[in-house]
């Protein structure tokens, strides 16, 4: 079973203090990962739905940037009290969480 | 236009020599990671297909690993003189490279 059933991806990228783009690095992205990872585990979805982190995503202004696939949803300032909707509605029962949509803006 | 209509994941985790899983990164993926990103340039396809560097994506004895989303298509071993076909084929017209596809091994 090589492929998830679900894939999220959590922007990690740093950018050095004062670089105007910002990064999710900087935005303490590492801790959401964290708590997402914890979740994923005591849920019992570790089978299922892979996390992974990645470098920069873009969207940087909208950091912390997650997308999730195959469902190619982008998610804009996810903080760790917005993963359990997101564990909840979106990977457990196909419905994404529209109040975190990334805005239409371009990449960044 | 916040989603990328194809996502090329590839992961570049490193772990340190002698570690018994291997990683990506000891297999050079940053050249593959370059290599990728100069070809979608060349092709004018950086508005719409997006290429990330990940840390782990699992399948480690598999690597280079590389996946494509929204397909949950997943690539092994796969070399720079690879991308071309992955490019033509799969980005641009959505069909997958088989020889290319991940074996149906346990995430690792």
């Amino acid at each position: 079973m090589p492929r998830p059933e679900r894939q999220v991806l959590v922007c990690v990228n740093s950018r050095p203090p004062g670089n105007p783009k910002g990064s999710c690095g900087q935005k303490d992205a590492q801790s959401l990962y964290d708590a997402l990872r914890d979740i994923i585990q005591e849920k019992g979805l570790q089978d299922r739905i892979m996390v992974n982190r990645t470098m920069c995503l873009k969207h940087c202004s909208q950091g912390r940037v997650v997308a999730v696939q195959p469902d190619n949803v982008w998610y804009a300032n996810v903080a760790v009290d917005d993963l359990a909707e997101i564990c909840s509605s979106h990977l457990e029962k196909g419905q994404p969480v529209e109040r975190l949509s990334m805005p239409d803006i371009p990449w960044e």
